[in-house]
């Protein structure tokens, strides 16, 4: 059965891949129209370089391939942002602030749920050169507005911040923070207060209470002065919750929700982290957040911010309109009939020329909604 | 040096990424407006669907992987009509005339040529279900359509005939018929004259002959007549033959040439071939033909026709204007600003927020050539 596709891969047939393809218009548009140049990095890299900072998650995820020229490994990449942060850092290599948007295909070995594809279709926006919150909030900014171009606008943002985390765990050791970070991404609280007893020596009392607080500060912008008051006031705990309070203020009309123990999201991540939802959807539709650490694994550090969105996701969760049908012409007719036909396709209309021997019912099932027929001398378009 | 690239592989950089797309969408709105649908296969599918009647290079051109999900062998597609032809055969199962088009990268495990690339960008437009030469006419001439709207049209398109070679070495040794094959795609006539000899016991003389005869049957439409003097008059090689006059004839206004030992494309071609070439360059725009037998291997026997184009390949020969330069606008102003900055954005125009902290000379690096600045009360653009 030479037609069966592996699990978790598909077709994208007629009217979804047209739907997907306007859907990528709009929003690269929108990208363009805000300043964000167009990059479009290779599918396939040396794996080092797609893997740089993403951890053993990215690592999993990624298809590997052997080059015979060069008898290396290569991957398929799983995620588009370390190659942006490649072409901001060595490439471009632009003093000041730095827009990139792309859009293509990524592959992951396995799906990321049941739910998901492993080819999501990766459309993204990344902001360089500037570390201040005014980066971030631009790049929320512009999430919110693509999910509405996109019609799904987002019902809650979540937001987090990789800096709390990382002040918290300072000096840790490594393997220990690793098993941390787990255990607050998977919110299990019985798991990190048996870790925390065992790090006695390592994490002071008010650290750990700190990290003990973290998964009970999710909520509206309240939870911003409730971390002022739980977490230790360490310095880069302060700024991050000076960020997030600055944040909160600039996108009140935002639907915005604060969660400070979640670490969704690669471990590049450094600063402020989001991820937007839809209605009627437990999974997110977009994730994001600051990644400062990324470009100096390619030569040069460089602030960076920026999110990306699975456009084969959004178009499931869209109702498809039908999309216009076309108009069967002659195949060949006088001049007349060719100028008309090229008006009608200047118009925007979808002509289709007939060839022979087809009967109309085959025309019907091709598209074809109306076509062009002779009357008196002139060519009209009628009902088919 | 984790930025360096392998070889043949690279990134496409602003402007050229935009240019990129620009010409995608120009070229994805042509074949729609003549009633192609798209599709968007998956990149990977099991290996066996995506070799399918390809023959040997394609499955050295094709990238392996493995599934972890079913233990089996995954390719990397280095083409894609096998997969339209899959969607026509299986998917859409439609009795009649489906076009179909489409747009995606394709990875080849090793370049084409010297100067080509591991990853190019096929956009092709395939015609299912119509077995009379009209179909082919309609093909090239919508290829040679393509290429004008890409400015770059084609100075010759050379046309072939793979009934041919199938006719004049029917019922031969499969393995000797693939040596012809060879040999004729690498126009290598003492090879050629030394296997004829070979092959005295299965090959008539007539037929031998024809053979001989091949490699010297190109050049203009007068090919045809010389071919019907030259070559043994089986019921398919006139058949053949009747097709590309009838070929000829409908495109006369396009600069056709014909090459009847013309092989190149891959094996799993039956009938009318092309390849279409621009002013001085020495390798094919484009490459398309008739593959009758591809749908078989999914189920359902259809004709089919169609073409293939590297957009890379075709960027890369164009030149490139620069694209306009982007407006910087203060990061946050009054409403009229913020009204200013929607109306040029509606307008296509790209602005950009000023983030703060960076000199003007870094917003000019950025790509900003114009600003918005307030006199008397007024948002006006001016030069930067």
């Amino acid at each position: 059965m030479r037609w069966v596709l592996p699990d978790y891969l598909r077709d994208e047939l007629p009217p979804a891949a047209e739907h997907l393809e306007r859907l990528r218009r709009e929003l690269l548009d929108l990208f363009r129209l805000h300043g964000y140049q167009l990059v479009a990095p290779p599918l396939i890299e040396f794996l080092s370089s797609l893997i740089v900072g993403g951890g053993e998650d990215l690592r999993l995820r990624t298809f590997e391939l052997t080059d015979q020229l060069s008898g290396r490994t290569l991957g398929v990449r799983a995620d588009i942002t370390p190659q942006a942060a490649r072409i901001d850092a060595h490439l471009l290599n632009r003093r000041g602030v730095t827009r990139l948007c792309y859009c293509g295909p990524v592959l992951h070995t396995l799906p990321a749920s049941l739910t998901a594809t492993r080819e999501p279709l990766q459309l993204g926006a990344e902001l360089y050169g500037h570390a201040g919150v005014e980066a971030d909030i631009e790049i929320i900014r512009l999430l919110a507005t693509a999910l509405e171009r996109a019609r799904l606008p987002a019902v809650r943002i979540d937001v987090g911040h990789m800096g709390l985390f990382r002040a918290l765990t300072e000096g840790l050791d490594a393997e220990r923070a690793e098993t941390l970070f787990e255990l607050l991404q998977a919110k299990d609280s019985a798991g990190l207060e048996e870790m925390l007893a065992q790090s006695g020596d390592e994490l002071d009392a008010e650290r750990a209470a700190s990290l003990r607080a973290l998964p009970g500060l999710y909520g509206g912008v309240e939870v911003l002065a409730a971390a002022r008051a739980r977490l230790a006031p360490l310095p880069a705990v302060v700024r991050a919750l000076d960020e997030l309070e600055a944040l909160a203020a600039a996108l009140a009309d935002l639907p915005l929700g604060f969660d400070l123990a979640d670490l969704r999201g690669y471990h590049y991540h450094t600063g402020v982290m989001f991820a937007a939802y839809g209605a009627d959807h437990p999974s997110a539709l977009a994730l994001g957040g600051r990644y400062d650490g990324l470009g100096a694994a390619f030569g040069r550090a460089r602030p960076a911010t920026g999110f990306s969105i699975d456009l084969r996701e959004l178009i499931a969760r869209l109702p498809l309109a039908p999309l216009p049908g076309a108009i069967l012409a002659p195949s060949c007719g006088d001049e007349a009939l060719e100028a008309v036909v090229a008006q009608l396709r200047e118009a925007g209309q979808a002509v289709v020329r007939e060839l022979p021997g087809h009967p109309l019912e085959e025309w019907r099932e091709a598209g074809c909604d109306r076509r062009l027929v002779c009357r008196a001398g002139h060519w009209v378009v009628e009902p088919l």
